[in-house]
C-alpha cells in the first residue's frame, strides 16, 4: 500500500487520488500531487513534495527534503540530490542530438542507451521556474539558477546562473541569498554565513 | 453545485469532468477544461477559459473575460484583471530568492509569508507562450509580452516587450495590433484609436 | 473502438486509460500516454507516441514516426511531417497578435479565423526542449531548434538554431548529428551522409 502511518515515528505519505503512482520506492512523508505520474523504477526520498502534472520517469533519482513545483519532468539519467528547490515547468534534457527514435534514419542512434547524457543536482541547489538545463551537466551544490535561463555548461556551487545561454552573473548563500564581496570576503546579510572567494571561479563557505 | 444554469440571464459554467475545481468562486459562463485544477479559496471571474491542465492556487484572483492557455500556474500572490491574455505554459513566480522550504538551511525564511511578492496583470494585457515572469513586477494595461520573454522589471501601459531579459520594443493598441509613431501621434491601422507619446516612456490613448 | 488488433499486420494502439481520445483518425501502433487530451478531428499518423499530458487541438496534423515529447500542446494550423521529435513542453503558436477572445476591444477580430498563422515542422526535424516557435513559420526538413530557443522565422532545412531570439550556428546530418565542412563538402562522422553546402544559406546531401 502507498499511504503509510504507524503509530511510530513514521510520517504518513500523502499520494492524491489522480496521481499515477507505479513505484515503490518513495520515502515517509513525501507527497505526490494530482495528475502526476511517478512511472516504474523511479526513486523518490522522504519528506520531498512532488507537485501538480509532474512525471518522474524510470531510472530518476530524487534524494529527500527536495521540493519539485508542477509541471516538471525528471528523466532517466537525471539525480537530484536532497534539499533541491525545482521550480515549476523546469526542463531536464538527456539527449545532445535527439532525433525521433521512430525516424529510419536515426534509428539505430536508439539501439542502445549510449545517447544517455546523466545530469547531476547537487545539495539545496534552486532551479528558477521554465529554465533549460542541457544534458551531461552538474550543478554545483546550493547554487541557483534563474528562472527562464538555459544552463549549457556546470554551474560552480554557489553560483548563480542567469539569462539564454546562462552566464555567472553572481553568488548566492545556502540559504538562498545574493552575497556581495569585499577584499574577497562575503557574509550573508540574512543568516551571516561567510564565504572565501578562492578566485573568481570557486567560492567556499568558512563560517 | 458548480453546474449552474437559470432560465433567465445566467450563463452556464462548463467544468470538465476530468477537472478539479475545489473554490465556489467562479463566475457565470466560466469554463475550466481537463485536467485542471482549481484549489480552494482561488477565485476566477465570469466569463472565464481555464485551459487543459492548468493549475489555480489558493491565493490568485483571476478577473472577468480572461483567457488562460493550457498549462498555466497561477499562484497565490498573482492577481489577473479583466480581458487578460495567458498563452500557454506562461510562468508566473511569487518568489525571489526560492529554496526548498525542507531544506533546513532555508526553512526559517518559509516559517512566515514575507518572501512572497506579488505580482498584478492589468486589463487588456497579452502574455505570449512560454513567457517568465520574475516576482513583484505590474504589466500595465494592455501591454503585450512577447512569446519566450523572460520578464524581469515592470512593464508600461501598451508596452511591446521583448527577449531574455525583456526589454522594451515598442508599443501595441488596445486591440493587440502594433503602433507606429510619426511626430509622437500613433493611430492603429486596425481599429482607429489614436495615441500620444508623451515622451519615449509613456503613450496615452487619445481617441 | 480505440485499441486495434487483428492478426496480420495491423499493430496495435495504446491509450492510456487517463488518456482522453476524442478523435477517431489514430493511425496503427500509435501510443497515447497518461493524461493527454486528443481533440476530435485532429490526425495522427501511426506509430507515433504521445508523452503524458500532451494536448492535441481539433485542426493539428501529424504524420507517421513522429515522438512527441510529454507536456506538448499541438493547435490548429500546426503540421507536423513524418519523423518529426518534439521535445518536452515544446510551445507551438498560431496567433501572432493576441488578445483575450473575450476582451471587448478585441473580440472583432475572433469573429473570423483570419488571425490563424499556420506553421509546419518537415520530415525529420527535432525540435529541443521548451523552444518556442512564433506563428507562421516554416522548420525544413531535418534541421535542429535547440533546446530553449525562440525561433522567430524560418529555418532552412539541415539548418541549427539556438538561443532567443534563435540564430543559426550550423547544420546537422538528417541522422541529427553536427555537420563540419571544408571545402564546402561536409561528411557525417555518425553515418557517413554527404553535403554540400550551396552558398552559406543552403546545404544540400549529395550522398
Amino acid at each position: 500500500m502507498l499511504c503509510l502511518q504507524t503509530s511510530f515515528t513514521m510520517k504518513k505519505q500523502f499520494i492524491h487520488q489522480t496521481a499515477l503512482v507505479e513505484t515503490e520506492s518513495i520515502g515517509e512523508g513525501t507527497s505526490i500531487w494530482a495528475f502526476a505520474h511517478v512511472m516504474k523504477h523511479a526513486r523518490i526520498g522522504s519528506n520531498c513534495n512532488v507537485g501538480d502534472h509532474c512525471f518522474i520517469e524510470s531510472g530518476a533519482e530524487i534524494g529527500n527534503n527536495v521540493t519539485i513545483k508542477n509541471g516538471c519532468m525528471i528523466w532517466e539519467g537525471i539525480t537530484v540530490e536532497d534539499g533541491v528547490f525545482i521550480g515549476p515547468n523546469v526542463l531536464f534534457t538527456n539527449d545532445r542530438y535527439p532525433r525521433s527514435p521512430r525516424l529510419p534514419e536515426a534509428e539505430k542512434r536508439y539501439s542502445t542507451k549510449n545517447w544517455l547524457l546523466p545530469t547531476r543536482i547537487k545539495r539545496g541547489v534552486s532551479i528558477g521556474a521554465g529554465a533549460v538545463l542541457m544534458p551531461g551537466i552538474t550543478i554545483g551544490k546550493y547554487a541557483t539558477v534563474a528562472a527562464g535561463a538555459v544552463v549549457v555548461k556546470d554551474v560552480p556551487a554557489f553560483g548563480l546562473v542567469v539569462g539564454n545561454p546562462a552566464r555567472q552573473r553572481g553568488w548566492v548563500c545556502k540559504c538562498g541569498q545574493v552575497l556581495t564581496f569585499k577584499n574577497k570576503i562575503g557574509e550573508c546579510q540574512n543568516c551571516k554565513s561567510t564565504f572565501k572567494m578562492e578566485n573568481n571561479l570557486t567560492v567556499q563557505l568558512i563560517g
